[in-house]
């Protein structure tokens, strides 16, 4: 199963499952992959941003990796492979390609600055990690300090065979989806999949812009499935609705560290992985702040059950 | 009327009118001073980044601060002097307080990094303003790229006596609220005014973790108010519940350029302004954003009778 | 008398004298005018990076622009305009024009990133300063962190008329040289003057890739003049000799901070200006640097008499 | 054999050697090996910036690593661990030091600002690298965008028992150098070792500032042992004229991009490796530039004869 143009739907961000102690928790892999697939998630992505990926070693990603791909034989899964350098972005992709991955995503080094040298290394990139591996390009400037005019990104998808899907986190970036669309539209550009990120904080109109998706660690990708479905059945209101109500706590997470925190809690609360531990050096999680997500479950419950899981001991 | 520590409510950060022709719109800085005296408003803030400053020359910058000044009698104004270097800081610093204003606002130069480097801008940004003028800084990493530990805003409020109020638009933030109204309370570190910025994307728990009010130029001002009154008042829930009904619109235009053009809009379509027009280069408004901006209107209208405001003719 | 593409030869960066109490000191200011008038300069650059510019307000900016002008009536001069705002731009590009500049200076603001938004930002600049006002690209990526590709520049000389000159300081830049002198070459590109800054560190090879001269603040303005005329000549060992008999000191130099308040020295020192002294904030200048300084022209004294200024009473 | 912080003298940053296929040139590695032990370089550095280690993958790290140890067993070899995560650092660092390795060097990643985020950053680097590895702070702000005060510096080494060096390539930084050994004669600061970097374009005057060395790539690196017996020696100006000779090829190479390729290129004319070759992707040089590295060496072959190295048949 290789990740293709016609990606859609919600393709969850999964964080890695920690124990207390710091091991890798490969039962909460198995009951997230289970929950995913159950959802009518569509795909997964793993050793994402937010799964704390630098802190597993080359070996350790693998069986993480590893773990989600053969637990969720359904869905497509998209390994993370950014890295510092070409030979382990090699080393790692075609590991977990033959560990059974669909497709990997690559975010541009933080130093690149002009048209050229963005174009330049994506073509390194997938030079380095084969034509036959297709490759999601991560557009995430608020996060890497690496702007991509719509013309880059053209430019990228044109060039790259292997190049199909974008994982969209430009900010502002609505018009950016418009422009992608409205060249495929003019046949100047070809399809390639557009699913949206930067904590699905402007879902509701991306989906409306011409986005195939959603690619987000909310954790209640639940919630992310039903507001796509509710979209593309037309019914406009009902989607704004249930995105209004979860609104808060989407910008809540959207706070780097505080986020990942935040995202962990909420599934141990949810009964989806064991423990929010998170391996060294960890998010701060304070009182006051674990109050606060708790005060945003409670009014999240008061329309959609979801939010009312049960308090977590801890 | 000198802008004190004591300051708190709703600072709203006022937009510069334009006629269609450039001009600058003298009669709806008079309606806007208005507006936001009548509203409840304690203060206002003019020449702001939202103001269109570098877009008017010297005199110009003056001409707009002092006409809101004068029609504002009651409200302490505090003039955005930001600039690329002292001495234009201290001529425009000079002439707003001759004109009345109350105080200053500094954000640093996105060239500094270290501790000592911000510390020591402040210190000869003081020196530069002169002693008697009272002084706002503008922590907003997001904007200025520089960063302000809870340690470096210690400092310069204890160096400098004329620093009067943080304008915290720090992201994330809360703990850093926290922060400085522990080390307030424990005797450490003297009180200043915090007012919050970034949009009031976190104006919810920024209150209740001790901010003393908002600094933030989204249209509905009077909302502002009453979510302050509401939450003093410890209605909890309603003044969340008041929150998130805006937070649709507040969140959509956090995006930068975007913001600017949907924040004109809507001032133009209750009425406020005149006209939503720019000086060049004035960011970009699509007939797609446009109907966005009306739907989420929309939306508030249904709780919220201000979002009912009259369609506007363009 | 307007700048033009056919611009050639030195145009030294002048600082900006002042005496010890802050005053601007327009007696040096004359002299400067005449030595470089004597030492056949082609022009004159004011207030740039080293002129300490931000610490003029807009009336000083314009005393010190037009006093230059005045003494140098054969020089064209060329006035650094770079500016927060368009306004503020348009202001000070049209009074230095009235006050008889030859054309102005514009570096990118550091917060550009992709190619268009570069492009753009100098269309409006063009715009704001008029068409005919010529213009001069400020290409110095290590201060002002915009990397401008070869395309880039391309863009902007072909959109803008009006555009004379580059002001090439990119690092590494000798291959940037050659490609749009080969452009020029083919008739891809139209001719503009290249002068090179970045403190002339590599001005040896800049002028054999094509460059047309110098922009730099270097006190032995007339090695430079030297240095270009045995290039021109053929005399290749000859330049290099003479370049690398200079290079520690240029090198020495080439320190932000240092690098203004030695210049300030050497040129105290040969007698061109009163006093070193800077207004505030002013760079560092320690007793070690200080006489590291002195050793390195006792060394230059060695083979060039020039490097034999006066010591000075301070 | 552990890296203390009496350290000293010269430490070359090895290049990694390839042969034209892209395979490790392991001839090559003993060879170079051999020459630093010869020349009398007190030390070794391998996988640093200039060595290629992005284009490595794990596995192939650690070979070349245990390679240059084996061959140079006189010489503490320090093995460059900087990496996206501490997991991947604690691997490779633990991996080096079983191989033999003397200590590792640390550079900070680039989304650093605030000095606590330095501070606490490198209090977990130790703490993953464990307490018994000594490591090499690397301070190179114009490649890593990261900038430490000497009070951040002071605090790290304060902090970290295991911290015994500074890679110093601040820029400027000669004062950095004062600051910190006087605070060490006052018994304010431990003493470390402090090598200099930034291609070695200050070791003049560094070393007379109190640096104890260089660590730096110059494939002269026999000129820098001269040069630093010649000043240990007190012979100052020998050691300005044998410095000033390289300078200017170490400033030609200092060029990034360009350097990797000419240091490459010597070493290969000198027969201390076999080829210029780099992997992929490699630096350009351009036929302009090569003969521009011919032409300076020729000059520092006028009274240096190590500059009259073969010609290289490509």
């Amino acid at each position: 199963m290789k990740l293709e143009t016609s990606a859609s739907g919600v393709y969850p961000i999964a964080p890695t499952p920690f124990h207390e102690d710091g091991r890798i928790d490969f039962a909460s892999i198995d009951r997230l992959s289970d929950f995913y697939t159950e959802i009518g998630a569509t795909g997964m992505t793993v050793l994402g941003v937010l799964g704390e990926a630098p802190k597993l070693d080359g070996a350790e990603a693998l069986e993480v990796a590893a773990r989600f791909v053969k637990r969720a034989p359904k869905l497509p899964v998209i390994v993370g492979v950014t890295s510092a350098g070409f030979a382990a972005m090699r080393t790692l992709a075609s590991a977990a390609m033959d560990a059974g991955a669909a497709g990997v995503m690559i975010a541009p080094p933080n130093t690149l600055r002009t048209d050229d040298q963005i174009v330049t290394y994506y073509a390194q990139a997938a030079d380095a990690i084969g034509s036959d591996t297709p490759f999601c390009i991560q557009d995430y400037p608020l996060n890497y300090s690496v702007v991509m005019s719509p013309t880059v990104l053209k430019r990228i998808i044109t060039d790259n065979p292997s190049c199909v899907m974008v994982k969209h986190e430009d900010w502002p970036g609505l018009e950016k989806i418009t422009t992608l669309r409205k060249w495929e539209a003019d046949g100047a550009l070809r399809h390639v999949s557009i699913l949206c990120g930067n904590n699905g904080l402007f879902l509701d109109f991306e989906i409306e812009r011409g986005a195939d998706g959603a690619m987000t660690g909310y954790p209640f990708a639940d919630m992310l499935v039903d507001l796509i479905n509710l979209a593309r059945s037309g019914q406009r209101d009902a989607a704004h609705d249930l995105f209004d109500l979860h609104l808060p706590l989407l910008k809540y997470e959207q706070q780097p560290g505080v986020g990942l925190s935040a995202r962990k809690y909420i599934l141990a609360r949810r009964g989806l992985i064991s423990s929010p531990a998170q391996r060294k050096p960890a998010g701060a999680f304070t009182e006051a702040a674990r109050s606060e997500v708790d005060y945003l479950l409670s009014r999240i419950a008061r329309s959609d059950k979801r939010g009312a899981c049960n308090p977590l001991k801890i």
